[in-house]
């Protein structure tokens, strides 16, 4: 009974077209139903210990990839990854999501998001904190995994205003250095030059409130900051650890999952040091898989949290599962 | 750098235990951060042509599974595959996901949601409906795909009152002959008995009203049921389609995806035809993954939609990538 009543997708099509056109289905008394025309809250909370984590969702990218995206793999492959991802060819989705750790004591952000200051479709991080019951002055520390624009251009508005008043700002001391030195800049060809540009408007005015650390150092209690570099000079993901349990925080060290987490040795554009990123993504998915961690990652599709499985030629992320707190 | 960086989790929680300890972290001044202590919204949209879909939460049964729970398959097998999803063994969580389409006209509900009525953790539905804007009065129409309680239930309060008060309610014709069916009733035992009771108990002060379709009817404009029987004698599936596109509800025809759309021919205890239920689940992944049809399913982890890719062994699901609207 399936045969005859399974249609094929052209056919369903073709079905409803022609119901369209005679005009076939009553549409009888009901008044319109209004289109949302939004998509739903993206919060997701997960426990780790009596710390409460929130992803965050911001919105995502549509960047379109030449030839040359990845510099040690073909944009035939490439597509194919995406293909295999039901993703059309030549277009990254670059999720946006920030992390935010209730210790119970502090509200700690980790990155930022876009500000609507990268594309207009993302910039919905403070829809959602607002969303998620908390207002931007509750914010109580920021902690920054690197210098891209898309991590840091959400400490303040396209104005220069903090968007987080009281919030302590901190940052990976080997990320300072690289982007707040001069020479450095001087050498800078487009688009990293931009960056450094971008990293000035964003800290130079609030310079002396920034508190760096060492990546290694406890930043917050049970938030450990990890090396991490390649991604950026001086890129750090992030450790949450309570009461027993732990959440692996990669920030870039893998962005999208169906491209760099299955194909870890990829080395895309946007990784300053190639293969050293490539190197440090290929440790820290094998120690992830080895011990069954809970990870999350910035540009991981919203909620931006899963495991990883280390699979023949690379690893998978098997995404959370939704559930009540 | 990364090696000394990169803790092991036992490192990590080690790490974690001893500042706790010491209360090496400082404190400060800051306020106490308030835990949310509940999940963010589950409210997903999705555009199919003209056509608003939105995947609404309803939670999540934690079901302890005994031996027998798949027939033709051990449970060492079926713990197996809970792993390599990261889940415990033994317990098999069911995800409830309902589905809203708006068509322009009318605001159709696909099932219900288990209205509090099966466990604490699900009955989120109506909560999220109105995360989404959407009263219950507003739903114009129910669609049921099969008389399971975690279908139903939501139809009327404990109570017995009307949880959606200007609904039409559709079922599927062999659904209503079987499980209203005083014979059927009578050779019944548990569980299927008190599935019987509760047709009844959702259905009889209203019988007047239901509207019965026979699978492979449109039911709504763009909205075409499927019959898919074996896991109920009446089960069905929707297609919906507008403008060029469309999605396909599968209903209970694939359950969990991680043991039952990576080994389709597994026949769990709740199909009541085992045979039938898997060679239906078997045709429509099938067609599912040489189509790429986006499909959705009432058990999917939310938000419940996405892809079917073919393995060597049997099906994966690729979840849909969380975008804005």
């Amino acid at each position: 009974m399936l045969e005859s009543g399974l249609l094929s997708r052209r056919k369903l099509l073709a079905a409803s077209a022609l119901t369209a056109a005679a005009g076939a289905m009553p549409r009888d008394s009901f008044a319109e139903a209004p289109a949302a025309k939004k998509q739903g809250p993206g919060v997701y909370r997960s426990k780790i210990g009596s710390y409460e984590v929130t992803a965050l969702y911001d919105g995502i990218w549509y960047l379109p990839i030449d030839e040359k995206f990845v510099g040690n793999a073909s944009s035939r492959a490439v597509d194919k990854a995406l293909a295999a991802a039901f993703l059309p060819p030549r277009i990254l989705p670059v999720s946006f999501t920030a992390l935010m750790v209730n210790t119970g004591a502090k509200l700690i952000l980790i990155d930022t998001g876009t500000a609507g200051q990268i594309t207009d479709s993302a910039g919905f991080m403070l829809g959602n904190l607002a969303a998620a019951g908390v207002e931007p002055k509750q914010v109580d520390m920021i902690v920054i995994s690197h210098f891209h624009p898309d991590h840091i251009d959400g400490i303040k508005t396209k104005d220069g205003a903090k968007v987080f008043p009281n919030a302590q700002i901190l940052v990976p001391e080997p990320e300072w250095t690289f982007w707040m030195d001069d020479g450095n800049m001087s050498r800078a060809k487009q688009p990293v030059l931009r960056y450094f540009r971008n990293a000035r408007r964003i800290f130079t005015d609030i310079a002396g409130e920034v508190r760096r650390f060492t990546p290694g150092e406890e930043v917050a209690p049970g938030i450990t900051s990890i090396a991490a570099y390649g991604h950026t000079p001086g890129h750090t993901a992030f450790a949450i650890a309570s009461g027993g349990q732990s959440m692996l925080a990669m920030s870039d060290t893998a962005r999208e999952p169906f491209l760099f987490v299955k194909h870890p040795q990829w080395q895309p554009s946007y990784d300053m040091d190639g293969p050293m990123a490539a190197a440090t993504r290929e440790r820290m998915l094998d120690r992830a898989a080895a011990d069954r961690m809970l990870v999350e990652a910035y540009h991981f599709p919203f909620p931006a949290s899963g495991h990883i499985a280390k699979t023949k030629t690379g690893y998978e992320l098997e995404p959370v599962l939704w559930q009540p707190l």
